[in-house]
């Protein structure tokens, strides 16, 4: 058997390799870079295909399909929702993605993106947190301490200037692991019996718990004026974490509304309850805030342009660091349309 | 670093495996093997979810993802089709798949598809034919000689009984390529000067084509009454094969109708033109074939669930065969939730 061509190798990094890339270049920086290639990538959101994600529902969990493309690069990430995985010792979010050359349809890079996506949500989270929380935002209640809190944690370190976060789990064993894994960062860590004292004097409150059910983290009278909620949670139908009285108080922004009116908090409103696009107050088309009294909330629930600028710094990283295997992914023979006589050949 | 456990990984068929596994099973016993089980699949038909493949269209091309569920199993394919990469060498058409189970959202199997969706294409078509074509058929018009053409002949010799191939190409090099490969299989096979030759005396009339524009690759005048054409290459918006008048002609079979009107031949029709759902006829809902004279079409585009049963079958055979690799693909921390402390551990 002849040796496949270049054409049939795509670059695949798998989750040893994302490890050593995100360690080599530190877990912080990674964050700040990923925040700046998704702000470059909103700042030209026009350019983008958007298209809701594709979701395949089952009783216990969502499996979806997120496309997008700019017109030069296509990207997809398949990712799954399970919150009964834990239970069985599994991920409740587990990710690969793709991205591909438009002219000619070929992949470019394979990439876990388990590890990737929980870096390019807390990216989100605090690049979106820079334009809407209050000025001077110091202290951040952290509510839901499971996998993707450590990279929320220090993402709004590392973006926002966030000195403090105040722990709360419904499970103690998560704050404990959670407050565990952020030592030594040069955050102040303050582990909380309720979601109630994780609030105090937090001018930003995360949520990020896993629940595929309408659940209510965060009650109306639990809020308080000025402050900024970052609700990632909520991000499937039937998943919520807010009640519905604290959308009503507050100004809403959101990613890409067709999927969010499906996916996020804003499910709870009506279908014309008026919300902003992040990228129109990114691009100065939008106001953010505009007092400090006013209740923001981004309503995240993750859209495939996120992932699309994350997939696009990983591939740009393999050119330094090698951090990656070839498979031979893509049957090319010598002639195109001689699939068959490369099959015989191969005997 | 501990050991990534037995979650994270992925069985991996690489193209170089697609070919072991081919070779090693014989190719007329895979294409019968596919045609057994799409047959299983389509009998189940209202079991799957089913959904129009999600596109992305560009000036060159198409990238496209085909998802569908049983509710076991999940499975989608990732494939483009790019009718001028042939001009630098690359393929048309170029696929990978993959299955999840349900009801963890999990990974089951990685695969390369450009192999395996020609298999499966022809495949179809054959079962579609066994149904459909004029009983005693042998002689089968094959234009079109390009990457799927030699699947499309032993497909129809395995599966239908096929004796001879008329084939024609606008490329005499593509015809004398196919020729060559189908030697030595006891197929009769003649190449043709003309499209028009090609056709004479055959029962079957197969087009598979490339070009992404309106062609008319049959006219009317072309084809007589008690013919079966398996249209394969008019699978996309803008992209057919026949003269609309032929299908004004025909008993018209597809896969699924709400893809079909978008991609097949049957986008020149209204949007209310009637068609038979080919896995009706299989199961008795419908009639094939009502009398000798009866010109019967398969306006194919492919199908999600063609690639399901193309991909279990390919795990299936991997119990036996190990042909495979396991890529380390899903990050799975020995407490689910602590994918940070992970991460912080590769160091």
């Amino acid at each position: 058997m002849t040796a496949p061509s270049h054409h049939a190798y795509v670059p695949f990094v798998s989750v040893h390799n994302m490890m050593r890339l995100v360690l080599h270049v530190g877990i912080e920086r990674v964050l700040v870079d990923l925040a700046a290639e998704i702000a470059a990538d909103f700042l030209r959101w026009p350019a983008f295909d958007k298209t809701p994600r594709v979701a395949s529902h089952s009783d216990v969990g969502v499996i979806e399909l997120m496309p997008t493309s700019d017109g030069q690069t296509y990207g997809f990430k398949y990712v799954n929702g399970h919150p009964s995985n834990m239970k069985q010792g599994l991920q409740t979010v587990t990710a690969f993605g793709l991205l591909a050359d438009v002219a000619t349809g070929y992949p470019l890079l394979l990439s876990e993106m388990t590890i990737l996506t929980a870096l390019r949500t807390a990216a989100t989270s605090a690049m979106a947190a820079k334009w809407l929380a209050p000025a001077g935002a110091t202290t951040m209640a952290l509510i839901g301490n499971g996998a993707q809190a450590e990279f929320q944690a220090l993402a709004f370190k590392a973006i926002c200037g966030v000195a403090q976060v105040r722990l709360y789990d419904i499970d103690p064993a998560a704050t404990r692991k959670c407050a565990a894994n952020l030592r030594g960062y040069g955050l102040g860590v303050v582990s909380c019996a309720t979601a109630e004292e994780a609030l105090l004097g937090a001018q930003i409150i995360t949520t990020v718990t896993a629940d595929k059910q309408y659940a209510t983290i965060l009650t109306d009278n639990m809020v308080g004026p000025g402050v900024h909620i970052n609700g990632v949670g909520g991000d499937c139908p039937g998943k919520t974490e807010l009640h519905r009285d604290i959308l009503l108080r507050s100004a809403i922004f959101v990613e890409y509304p067709p999927q969010t009116r499906i996916e996020g908090e804003i499910q709870q409103l009506d279908a014309d309850h008026p919300v902003t696009e992040l990228w129109q107050v990114m691009a100065g088309q939008a106001p953010g805030r505009t007092d400090a009294r006013q209740i923001t909330l981004f309503d995240s629930v993750g859209f495939a342009i996120e992932d699309f600028s994350a997939l696009r710094y990983v591939l740009g990283k393999l050119r330094d660091t090698g951090f990656c295997e070839q498979l031979d992914m893509i049957a090319d023979p010598d002639d195109p349309r001689d699939l068959f006589g490369m099959l015989l050949r191969a005997a």
